[in-house]
């Protein structure tokens, strides 16, 4: 790590303070969350918690917020001089992005005409990790290769993208995403990679002994394995529809990721002479299903459908560490630390195409009249859509969450001012 | 690890590839999961998602899964040259074993009459986590020992075995069993044990050196430990009736496991000269009152009952680990790596005992008449069923899971062809 | 470790049958646990599971236990020497704690006036919890310097003075504490810094070289502060009103926390020569927030105003152990292992003062007239209670809090004839 002075102490400071005025004056608790629900509740006479989103939402918020923290934390401490500070740096990036993210998406999706204030809730912190996910996700291409501020240059970037292109995709364009194939891995993955490829310096192949893990540090990642994927049916799950919506997501994604580990194991053993595992696809490439179910979780995919995704990203993510990771650093000057072209750059752009695929094959046989607006929330303005237009709103959602990943990541990667501040560790 | 050559990625290819032909044919969501769902929902007036089981079975899901995959898989850390084999094959085996779990618990349990399919939801995913949770016990058995595709047969027969033995037991013989005290872990201990047993090869004695610990191996190893110990209150209720049953069965494990620190650590620093404790003990004698406690979780078993399960199983199973596994080694000739004995199959069949004991003092003056009928599902072709009679049924099914994990573990095991196709790490 | 000889075994033993003995006397299932709760249920016509109180607080019961054994547990796993011990003792201190914890605070707060039993529930679990972690608090303290005997004594009285000024302080002064900053963390921390201060010896100096982390035992740490970190806002909110207050409370929580991450790390690396960050307070400093914020959590602190706490605190937190950790030791004579002072004591005193100031700035315009009853428990005996009252009501709570802690912590640590046994491993 390198010797940042006072800039960091500096750059938490005045960010922080930024964030308690914005907050005094936009951000106020929502009506489930303000004590004058209590007024509301009693002059209804049905027992008052079953009407509280609390309750249907809060377990799925523990077990996204387990993801973020120790999930993407403890995935990225394979490194053997990096444990501490990627766990570290993976904590500041998380602590600032969720206050940042519930202003910014705060801004598009929770205003109060009435009084301009933004309303938040237990829905808007699942949103918020959300959102830094995409941010950590991004974290992961450029691992041991930035200081702690430009991570926070990106995340205050990567989080204001990510509000704007999420908006325009769900709100504007009208496609589904629950479990953010699109919103959250496809953008996130593409931003990490370009500013990867911006921050490229021919000296890395020089500090390659630097990299590599020992065994305790790939246990430790194993952590974060783990629970990223135990926990991948409630990310999947978090913000869907109450009822069938939440259930059906949660089996598809739990289906995806056990067919996975199969086909990710399977490619692991063939590539390698002995027959043995390579530590690195264990970790990361038996959680490409759950990146790749992830817009669909919530269709009518079939049990068996999830399967078959499962299936192929396992495979295709395997192969990815093998092949393709060594081929991008080779020629295209894109070094990517975690292999997160693998895990979650590819899969997403599967699960999009999934995604328009399965929605564009809707029918009301197999939804039923209201399951169909239902699922796909054909209502208000949209209440004549067609399957078939959704499967081309879909489509149109994955291409902004590509444009919005690569051409942020270039602009923000290229705009050396704010970000080459040092490049560490590596270097 | 030896070189298995192909065989593991074939045998991998081909059984996901089979499951998926088997999901499509057989396997669809049921009608909690189903977009049909909605428009059930909207023919009652009251509010929906209450009557979504579910609200009611996820959060229990999730803790459950966890106890499979941190807490099972961190357990079997211990073993200085095995911390990253042990989870990645708990992983493997858990991936495949769930997805066979969902097919063939689905073909005794959730046949819908009216297709010819099997309906799955959230309770199928506890229940097939639980069928997975019989091999993993299994696997603590053979640890080190077999290669991953023996792993891999044991879990194909080992599930199958379960879904018949699990039938039987609930469903032929009526008898109850919450948290599976008989049904998972007799069966699974047994299973395991019996195959070691037909695996011995004395030339064992002289690898021992490469059986064991080292300082941090043992402490991730108590991550397992705590994730296990936490949820088995989650475990025992997690399919229990809703309402009382469910609370009595948190209760009760919860008390029963406290206990169960207080004696194994005692018996632990009792045995050790220096008044040390045993690190094995801690790692697992502390979590036999949740297995002890398993059947009978969800009946009056009263918090003292809970406190006497839990003190008397700290005793034997630490005891077990001081005596009983170097003689059964030495004597019997079974190796039994993860002392599966001592931690599963003796606090199972205590479990299976206390618990025809405690159904066959079970009064109205207790229960009341509603609370005996619902507590021991009274209902149907069972209504007119006595307190006493449910003992002995409760004590017909602890045979019958002794006879499937005797039985079915010398059959697998002897049968060398599919089983025997190398022994590994420890030869 | 030192050489307890049979003491260790005899006091597990002894107080385990006691316990035995008093829970067959006094504790039985509460109402929504025992079996009868099935009759009152088909009495009402409304769906059943809504109503019973388990399905609401369960969730949050796994969390806090989550935080208490996991949390705490490898929060302590920083020296070297002592990883293991620190988890071993943490989880036999918890075993034995719950279950004193259990009857101490039933006796005071549901001994059921018609057959003199105390009935026990979900609640009772999560309270019991909560009482054992003001006493592994106290242990952070005294960390490799006692005996397991003398921890379970120091527990064993805990628990007692715990109950005392447990009921004191919410039943008898009236303060409101959801998340316990007075109630669990105050009195836990100066308990445990008395007790320090009580057995200090001057050759603590030269065992200096024997108390120190390296690289693996601080990432295991990590694993305890990560736990703590997600689910404090269940720890706050799990005894909170249903409905608006727990959701407020997990709210502002999380905006607390969030906010210390970036101040504690802005003050830790200014006090490094390097800018790097240290272990230390990225491991403790950053959830400082999480207890500050405990007594106003289900207040309108207003999210700008958690975050303002948590600022506040991050920053407090870690100038306590780059100043005042070393100043307590050289002058004070008070030897703090794990810097319990700069994590709960002076956040503790903190969110005293601010759960004050808060209630006593409450207004019927921001609360609403029945917000304000339901916020406060301005029902029965204090129905005509004012804010401003109620604001020097929660002083007086801290008081009471603090003088228990101080002045149990001198009486228990002082009286040298139970505790002093042996003092271990430093010396």
């Amino acid at each position: 790590m390198c010797a940042v002075g006072p800039i960091l102490p500096a750059v938490c400071f005045v960010w922080q303070i930024a964030m308690i005025i914005l907050f005094g004056i936009f951000i106020r608790y929502n009506e489930e969350s303000d004590t004058h629900w209590i007024e509301h509740k009693t002059s209804n006479n049905i027992s008052s918690n079953i009407e509280n989103d609390f309750y249907f939402r809060y377990p799925s918020f523990q077990d996204v917020h387990v993801m973020i923290f120790v999930g993407f934390g403890f995935l990225m401490t394979f490194l053997k001089r990096y444990s501490f500070g990627a766990v570290g740096f993976n904590f500041l990036i998380a602590g600032f992005g969720l206050q940042w993210a519930l202003l910014m998406q705060g801004w598009f999706h929770s205003l109060d005409p009435m009084d301009g204030k933004i309303k938040i809730g237990v829905e808007s912190m699942i949103n918020a990790d959300f959102c830094v996910a995409s941010c950590l996700i991004a974290y992961g291409a450029v691992l041991g290769k930035v200081s702690p501020v430009q991570l926070m240059v990106m995340t205050l970037f990567g989080v204001t993208l990510y509000a704007v292109e999420e908006y325009i995709i769900l709100s504007l364009i009208h496609a589904r995403d629950a479990g953010g194939s699109m919103v959250i891995h496809t953008f996130g993955a593409y931003y990490g990679l370009s500013i990867s490829w911006m921050l490229y310096r021919p000296n890395l192949d020089q500090s390659k002994h630097r990299i590599g893990s020992v065994y305790h540090s790939d246990v430790f990642a194993m952590i974060g394995t783990l629970f990223l994927w135990m926990f991948w049916p409630s990310f999947n799950s978090a913000i869907s529809d109450h009822g069938d919506g939440q259930h059906r997501a949660a089996i598809n994604t739990y289906l995806s990721l056990a067919a996975t580990v199969l086909t990710s194991i399977a490619i692991s053993s063939l590539s390698q002479k002995t027959g043995k595992l390579d530590m690195v696809h264990i970790q990361n490439a038996t959680l490409a299903g759950g990146v790749a179910v992830g817009t669909a979780a919530e269709f009518m995919l079939m049990p068996y459908g999830s399967l078959i995704v499962g299936f192929c990203c396992g495979i295709i993510s395997t192969l990815g560490y093998i092949y393709i990771t060594p081929f991008m650093e080779k020629y295209l000057k894109i070094h990517d630390t975690c292999g997160i072209h693998n895990l979650h750059a590819m899969p997403g752009v599967i699960g999009g195409i999934v995604g328009a695929i399965t929605a564009a094959a809707a029918s009301k046989d197999v939804y039923g009249t209201e399951g169909l607006a239902n699922t796909f929330d054909f209502m208000g303005k949209w209440k004549d859509m067609m399957p078939t237009q959704q499967g081309g709103h879909q489509a149109a959602g994955l291409c902004v969450a590509l444009c919005f990943g690569i051409g942020g990541g270039i602009i923000v990667g290229e705009s050396g001012v704010p970000i080459r501040l040092c490049v560490c560790v590596f270097s």
